[in-house]
């Protein structure tokens, strides 16, 4: 997870190149807890995160939310009584791109911080 | 509104009372703006709340979770990039309880705030 850690994100645009096949089988397994889910045709990196009350789910929506402004990529943060749901994509080439794989990563990070 | 503002949520039970068409009735129309929706048969009141950006979006949803932590009563709170939708119920009972119109008033006043 170290690499992805290490990096930023790019400034993406509408022709940014989304992950190759090859690319989400060298990325995928550095943040494996994610799933690869699908949303009007839009695939997306997933996880879910377990609290054991509302304000700590709250503070992890915020700390991702924050990570999420320094970096200029925002994701969905779904934030319910003990759990998070967080969901990356890239919204201009409507799929993933490799800042999602960072954020995920990032996002890990925090988790586990 | 003001009638809903100034209650605070009371405890609530597996066998609290849900709220009545006669009191749905009565209630609506007082957070109008609140859509009465469904999911797995649990009715729910859900509104979208519009942003300019990333950060205030993110800043309303914690002050509406800071509201629900404060009344002990917690709602589902999606945040994207320029939307908030919040949705609350009432686990307990699987459906609307008074306390779900208080917040949603409260929620409402948060964002006009």
């Amino acid at each position: 997870m170290t690499e992805l850690l290490q990096e930023k994100c790019v400034a993406c645009r509408a022709d940014s190149p989304r992950v190759t096949v090859e690319e989400i089988a060298e990325l995928h397994p550095i943040v494996a807890e994610w799933e690869l889910t699908e949303e009007n045709s839009i695939p997306q990196l997933t996880r879910s995160f377990r609290f054991s009350n509302f304000a700590e789910a709250l503070a992890f929506s915020s700390s991702v939310g924050e990570a999420a402004e320094a970096e200029g990529h925002h994701p969905r943060i779904v934030t319910e009584w003990g759990r998070v749901t967080i969901s990356w994509w890239t919204h201009k080439i409507r799929g993933l791109h490799r800042n999602d794989f960072i954020m995920a990563a990032k996002t890990d990070q925090l988790y586990s911080a």
